[in-house]
């Protein structure tokens, strides 16, 4: 039996959300455009996995059509500070330090790989857009968040794909991977998604919350968290709930 | 094959290994290369999943250092023939057939996903070497079997990974991608493996065998692998054994 296929589902994306402050705001940019979002968060051993709640919270709240959360195999990524207990979370890093090496709280491969689940799950939907918060601004100095990776990858998935064979022959340029945060400051993302709506006392940044799920404040992603907010002159809601 | 690893583990790779000919040769060559490997099989829901017997027969048989089989999220690849016991598995396609449209056996972002793990893995390992065993003259027109594929894959991996930044600082060019079967005719991936001393009777190819594990004889799975055999000149020791 030949199952039909459903219509080319253009108003569909799938959008990846950790449940911060960037994927909220990400995935109110993608609503904002018309897309039914496909909501995609993964369980990977991090220690904050306390994002996952929070990422229901914001797919509930901005009426995502759908929210995965998919398991993937800890094991894989070993040797990361947000994976293995044994890692030490780094502190109180000004943004020089944020600016040099790779910090032990990279994950390998995770943006490669959670962008490629992201375009399967498009291909199944045969959605075209496929939506990512990464930003290269202020940012932790993670490779898989700067444009040339993402050009890169959105270039690999349309020769990896039928949506990217197909794109050619009919010229709608198949899969387009979305970032629209990457040029922006985190004070213009918070001034953006809370001209959007976003909610940000659902989201949660810290790597390495206490038992309670209260952010420590001393991590980079705390640190840039508050710096956003503080130079957009909002205060951050998450903290007031806290 | 248990030899002292340098501290960058230059001499370990991550093989992909379904169990079928291909990746058996695949990892043979990695093996003769002088490499440990590392062997990477996916549970994904495929109707074909005695492969995975396969392939831990394979890595047992070829000393691979390590065999980790990951669970996939089936849901991520509705609508393949391979995942879909309600999509047929086409039959008796010859060479022209095959070389046309993408078949329904096509996985959404299927290579895309599997070398992502594998970089991911790589990474953890501080290896440097991805195998991965795709060809691009006998095969079922799939978009991710495509040199250019894998070129813009291994761009994109670098550009991703930790390894791939320092790669650039080191001189070392970061990760490779080596798709050794790629421009080999299936004939010539026989007679190379046969010449490794692979035991071809330990792989199954087939995408759709019986309950028994027999397989089908008529998905181009099998028919590719029965013309390699034939024009090698070569019995398929798997039939025999069959």
């Amino acid at each position: 039996m030949t199952r039909p296929e459903p219509p080319n589902n253009s108003a569909a994306a799938v959008v990846l959300l950790s449940g911060g402050l960037d994927s909220a705001t990400t995935l109110a940019i993608a609503r904002q455009q018309g897309f039914a979002c496909h909501c995609l968060s993964f369980s990977y051993g991090q220690r904050h996995s306390i994002e996952l709640d929070a990422a229901r919270r914001v797919a509930a709240s901005m009426h995502a059509a759908e929210h995965r959360v998919i398991d993937l195999d800890p094991r894989t990524f070993e040797r990361s500070a947000l994976t293995d207990a044994a890692v030490d979370v780094p502190r109180d890093r000004d943004e020089a330090a944020m600016a040099g090496a790779i910090p032990s709280t990279y994950v390998p491969a995770r943006n490669l790989l959670f962008l490629s689940y992201a375009t399967a799950w498009a291909e199944s939907l045969d959605a075209r857009n496929v939506f990512i918060g990464v930003n290269a601004v202020d940012y932790s100095g993670y490779p898989d968040c700067r444009p040339a990776f993402i050009d890169a990858f959105e270039r690999a998935a349309n020769l990896a794909t039928k949506l990217g064979v197909e794109g050619v022959n009919d010229g709608s340029g198949g899969l387009r991977v979305h970032a629209p945060l990457i040029d922006l400051t985190k004070a213009q993302i918070v001034e953006r998604g809370v001209s959007l709506g976003v909610d940000y006392g659902l989201t949660t940044s810290c790597y390495d919350p206490d038992a309670r799920g209260r952010p420590c404040g001393r991590c980079d992603a705390c640190r840039l968290r508050a710096a956003g907010f503080r130079e957009a002159g909002i205060p951050d809601p998450a903290l007031r709930s806290a």
